[in-house]
């Protein structure tokens, strides 16, 4: 919890706070019309927009007493502009939905907001909008829009056998600080504030749109289960080598104390937000990806995932009311 | 509540009721690319686009045993559309957000989805993408862009002195609705299908575009707080008369019975999405524009609100965390 000098939201009242969160939001090339009026207007150059809308949700997504009010919103934006990099796009304005008990100190939600434009920020975005309301629990609705500067999207679906399987980012670091902090720890730090704030390797989109990714996307159920996404889309299958792994070193330490193989959260947690990209044999993979694998024919098991040659079935990621 | 066939949307998961909730959504002129990959995508041939994100809260904005959940779709659609249209742009496309109980029952969340797209239909809209999170309670946020198609924004700052001041739609239907539903009453069914469901006149946007109007606003909050709104954007005084108004005779009989003035739901009741705009003397209104005041120079009390010729310094309708 944060002092609150400013007292409460409800204090402040609905325009009130919509100002305090706003002010400052909007002056980017892309915008036209910034916070203030009954929609925002922003350039859309390429003709086309894409779009995206994620929820975050209190007790689910994040903990006040985990995450300071800035990694809050520093991770809610992330999950919508990692999906707008997956296209291959780059992300120009955000428009945010703040639901919020009226005893919420205004500072937490000013907080929150910075943390919102400190993560646009990173990518040229800006927040254009926003919606705040009364409610039990805090609920952070973040929608992204973006450029796709005239080049094709890349989509789930076009994955080609005999491609190859590369990654940008981090994977299973988030999972690894979860459990850091499940077990009552606060250390090793890079993984907490993994779990905190992801780091998307958001210039790796449109890297691999020029690089000639066939297809492309946001890891944020797991890297099985999204991988599983994309191979049905594209009606293939995934091979994952893991032999050829380095284990970061924080992931090795905390998999050594808590007795589990580092593999699995690299595998199957969420809320990294690499990029999982497929790339024609011999394309020259852009930075910052790397080759996880290979794209083959799906067999009698159909479009799917293995791992060190061996079938993966189960959902290996997360997922929402399972 | 709904029989539940298909069980809870817990028992469904979230990547079955994201398919089952934007299953049919999609096929419109404008969606270039639909749900299921990381983005959606949707034409923008003006070169921007419009934006705006509205939340509502169970309890608050509705009620399950009130309302339909066809009708809270609509509702919630509404309220982004309304916001397009009262810039005189013409919807495209709309994402949401749901975050919902695991035991809500699927058939409610797929029903709720379609009072979204019967809503985003009659503008030519449709859903584009969502996101579904498990919470106590539910929450619609629902993002909609639009496209200027070549025009100016009819902004909320444009008021000039001498300017006719217009409505387009219903003012205290929903005010009126809610008053019935809230004395356990049922009739007039005319003013809680208000409650339940508002219908802006969404033409009314691109027609006052096209009829130069020189300001616009979204009434969501009530007439006088939202012309004040208008007023301070534009640094005038916005006079309103009602001496010529006629009351239409649902309002008449419930403001009768429950001995008030039906007059003040017409002016401080929010939600029907009505809009208020401000024409040149001279202009010819566009339909359905009804003139009800005129556009005046700030004097001592600056910006503001008259009703009447009694300057109105209270708020005048609803916001929260008041």
């Amino acid at each position: 919890m944060v002092d609150s000098p400013d007292g409460t939201i409800s204090d402040l009242g609905e325009f009130g706070l919509i100002q305090r969160i706003t002010a400052g939001a909007g002056a980017a090339k892309a915008v036209i019309l910034g916070p203030g009026d009954d929609t925002a207007i922003v350039a859309a150059p390429d003709g086309r927009v894409v779009i995206t809308t994620d929820l975050m949700v209190e007790g689910r997504h994040f903990r006040r007493d985990w995450s300071t009010p800035i990694d809050v919103g520093r991770k809610a934006a992330a999950a919508s502009l990692a999906d707008v990099a997956a296209m291959g796009a780059v992300p120009t304005a955000l428009v945010v939905g703040l639901a919020a008990p009226g005893d919420l100190p205004v500072t937490w939600a000013v907080a929150c907001t910075a943390g919102l434009t400190q993560e646009a920020a990173l990518v040229g975005a800006v927040i254009v909008g926003g919606d705040v309301v009364a409610a039990a629990m805090i609920t952070l609705a973040v929608t992204a829009i973006g450029d796709l500067q005239g080049r094709d999207p890349v989509l789930r679906s076009g994955a080609k056998v005999g491609d190859q399987v590369a990654i940008a980012g981090r994977l299973g670091w988030a999972a690894a600080g979860l459990a850091v902090l499940t077990r009552g720890f606060r250390s090793p730090k890079v993984l907490v504030d993994a779990h905190r704030f992801p780091e998307p390797p958001y210039a790796g989109g449109p890297a691999a749109a020029k690089g000639k990714a066939t297809s492309m996307i946001d890891v944020s159920d797991g890297l099985v289960a999204d991988a599983r996404h994309l191979a049905i889309a594209s009606n293939v299958v995934i091979e994952i080598d893991t032999s050829a792994w380095v284990i970061a070193e924080p992931l090795q330490a905390a998999a050594s104390a808590y007795n589990v193989d580092p593999r699995e959260w690299m595998l199957t947690g969420g809320d990294d937000h690499a990029l999982l990209a497929t790339f024609p044999a011999k394309a020259k993979l852009p930075k910052p990806f790397y080759a996880i694998g290979v794209v083959t024919a799906p067999g009698t098991g159909g479009a799917g995932v293995s791992v060190d040659g061996v079938w993966r079935a189960e959902p290996g990621g997360h997922e929402h009311y399972r």
